[in-house]
């Protein structure tokens, strides 16, 4: 049997936290004197924190071993909780008045995709704004890594909560704790996202505008407070949130390693190179087809390198509405949305690392064609990878394909046009944000029905979490069958 | 050493078939007076007759022995000569008078895709529209796999061209012999092709629209003499159609095994059931969605099953402008363009089989999740798949996907939208034919620049090969270095 108690307990403490997140938007609703909003914000915190102790302190559970089984219940249950909890703030000030339509904002938010269904966003309350850029940071790295970080961990095998949360083929530790590689993750996070902060501010953006574009950034969410996202800041500030796009889509272990003076580790890493390649080269062929629209060589530059790195980073945030560049253009960001960031970033997407996996599972596979009693491995940043993993990647490849073609075909219900339906679906399963034509930079997603924004709400989730906690969350087999596991390990 | 003088001898009986095949359109032209026609088929034959013979009688391979990559080699070249002669005498007759688009044309033939740069198909001679027809009946099955079964044989391994050039992730003999697999593989092509036209004249279909209809149906191939491809025939011809395009897109052995009274083999085909299952429900989400066009319930689920059989089994016939029905019919039609007809078929896409499989490793790999120590193999119709074609499967999938993502990219430069570009790419790599928007069941390619033509006639040909054969022989690896594998057999 599943261990419940102890998915419970975790569960329990991520209420408790989410309770504490929480006060940071009611401080700032307090400061705006938002009545409503801080109305919404202590209710939410009332209810969450209550519940939060509750199971705390009543579940007892009679051992604390977690497999990987219980890694992706707790992770799959804490990150659907976390939403339906995180969304009520929206719901109870009214600000979005359809709960449907506050899930999916909050999930988008979680997930760091950035997708709204707000019309118009600048109507919005400071503290509704601040909390919606408030979840990406909280997502970006993971809620229960955050908890790992924090909480006085017990004995249990938390790797495998770390491992369903965290996006990317392959987590390693940093340090032989995973505690306290959780702390270090997070540590870097914090100060980058400060770092930010203060580059915007130093360019004149003003404090709240910097604090949320901060922490859109760092989650590589892409949430904005403007109709037109970026586009109405100046180059200077745009030319801060592109490096800093880029900052966050990095795997956040060479930040780690470069405080340890190992810069020969960063220099040699391939992914970097790999990622760094694709957004330059990207760039070019975007500046060459978009030259005659600004007829400028500096903002053709800027404003292709900024919607590369906004979109390979799954961020979202746009300088330009990239909708009405030419089809080229729109072709070459058609596909960095499947590519996506590092792992061991905040970014989303298949991650270049998978990518990498896959096309040198590819080389592998045709060089055994042509010599069939060849045997070589697959190696990755000088590592053997092991079989187990390389199968794990192929087999991901095409669960995601699946996924996003299962959304696609879901909400073509919808009276929207293909080029929409299917970038809203590409979109979300890789948390990127905003879509083509009808979900363009500058539209949002409020036109679907009901059903399809919960079935894009799903998509999200899946894409965060990497499909297989949710998916084996939802089936029954995983909660009621006993596990094999456990009982070759006790044997 | 590849063995280089082997493939030269294969390709000249090729360019010798070929000359004979030839002799087909020619005899068309001469029943309906073709001047320009008979002289551009009569040089054609004269080229590759003469072509073929002088290889194949000076020279003289010192061994006949024909490995993976002799196999692999001897089919990309084969088909890439077979199509660049082939389009001569479109280009003599200066009925398509660029010679790039008339290689095109041939590609779309011979890979039994069915995309046409032609704007008025109907102003083309009786004998180009024959041989047009012709080629996907001679592609569907495979000209090599015809030659294997009406030359003498040698004793060389022809599996490995058999395996390189039908479609499908397994290849089984049906007879210990290969030379009677291939012979029994013709017969049942020849007789259901004969039996398709005899259905066709009994609905009053002239005899040339009969031949030319029966061959582009058995190929899956889908050129059309008119410009309304199908639309203009009565309902009960529609059906023939409908009946047969099914029929060819299901895999071949199960015709032998009905003529050995093996029926059970055939009921328990999960394949089929598949496939039929796919078909049913896909018509029954179409005739939903395009009710409110035809007011008529009849009508509705013929053209339904019509454009749903045509682009399952890759054909592309069309019995209505699928291009102006509702979003939610496209993207039905957009999701059945990758998945494909069964194995062992004549039809293109992804197959069944491989779709199976496909998920069948991602059903392992999840319980691999749950229990790390379980092993599980994995079956098809009943028989265990051996790791090296599970893993080759997976490894397709992700070529194949680049194949699209490459070929889209690519053919971008291309003042169209989105859709047509996507719908354009995915139609070729699939060898189904028609797209949407621009490349529309009623429009052709004719609007593609030289290079998308070329890319996209590439595109074709590695789709029909199923990538590896192209792939392995645009690597000069394989043609300079040593073969492990040889030294391997003699050890």
């Amino acid at each position: 049997m599943m261990n419940r108690r102890m998915i419970l307990v975790r569960i329990g403490q991520m209420l408790i936290l989410e309770s504490i997140l929480l006060i940071f938007p009611l401080i700032v609703s307090f400061l705006y004197q938002e009545m409503r909003s801080i109305t919404a914000f202590s209710t939410t915190i009332a209810i969450t924190a209550v519940l939060g102790l509750l199971i705390v302190l009543f579940v007892k559970p009679r051992n604390r071993v977690i497999y990987a089984r219980e890694g992706f219940a707790i992770v799959a249950s804490a990150w659907v909780l976390l939403s339906l909890f995180g969304a009520l703030p929206f719901f109870f000030s009214r600000e979005i008045p359809n709960y449907i339509d506050a899930v999916f904002e909050t999930v988008s938010g979680f997930t760091t995709t950035g997708a709204t269904i707000l019309n118009d966003v600048e109507k919005m309350s400071h503290g509704m704004l601040f909390w919606r850029s408030f979840t990406h940071w909280i997502g970006g790295m993971g809620v229960l890594v955050l908890i790992m970080a924090i909480v006085p961990t017990d004995s249990g095998r938390s790797m495998h909560i770390m491992r369903a949360e965290m996006a990317g083929p392959v987590i390693g530790k940093l340090v032989p704790k995973i505690k306290d590689t959780a702390k270090i993750l997070y540590i870097i996070y914090l100060i980058l996202t400060v770092l930010e902060m203060i580059f915007l501010l130093i360019g004149g953006m003003p404090l709240f505008d910097s604090v949320v574009h901060a922490l859109g950034t760092a989650g590589t969410g892409g949430f904005g407070i403007k109709g037109d996202s970026i586009a109405s800041y100046s180059p200077y500030l745009q030319w801060v949130i592109i490096i800093f796009m880029y900052i966050f889509s990095i795997n956040f272990t060479l930040y780690y390693m470069l405080t340890l003076k190992k810069f020969m580790l960063v220099v040699k890493n391939t992914e970097l190179w790999v990622y760094t390649s694709i957004v330059l080269v990207s760039t070019g062929f975007i500046t060459y087809s978009i030259y005659p629209i600004y007829n400028n060589f500096h903002d053709s530059v800027r404003h292709a390198l900024f919607q590369v790195v906004s979109i390979s980073s799954t961020t979202g945030y746009s300088s330009a509405d990239f909708n009405m560049w030419p089809n080229f253009a729109k072709a070459v960001i058609f596909l960095l949305m499947f590519i996506g960031g590092c792992a061991g970033s905040t970014a989303g997407g298949l991650k270049i690392a998978r990518v990498m996996l896959l096309s040198k599972i590819v080389k592998r596979d045709i060089g055994h064609l042509l010599h069939p009693r060849s045997v070589s491995s697959v190696k990755l940043e000088g590592k053997t990878v092991d079989q187990n993993t390389l199968q794990g990647v192929s087999a991901y490849f095409s669960l995601y394909v699946f996924l996003i073609c299962c959304t696609f075909f879901i909400i073509s219900f919808e009276p929207f046009d293909l080029e929409t339906n299917l970038t809203a679906a590409i979109s979300c399963v890789n948390n990127v944000g905003p879509g083509f034509s009808s979900v363009g930079p500058m539209s949002s997603f409020e036109g679907y029905s009901d059903i399809s924004t919960a079935v894009l709400t799903l998509a999200m989730l899946f894409g965060r979490l990497e499909i297989y906690p949710l998916l084996l969350a939802l089936s029954p087999r995983s909660w009621f069958t006993k596990s094999n596991s456990r009982k070759l390990k006790k044997a």
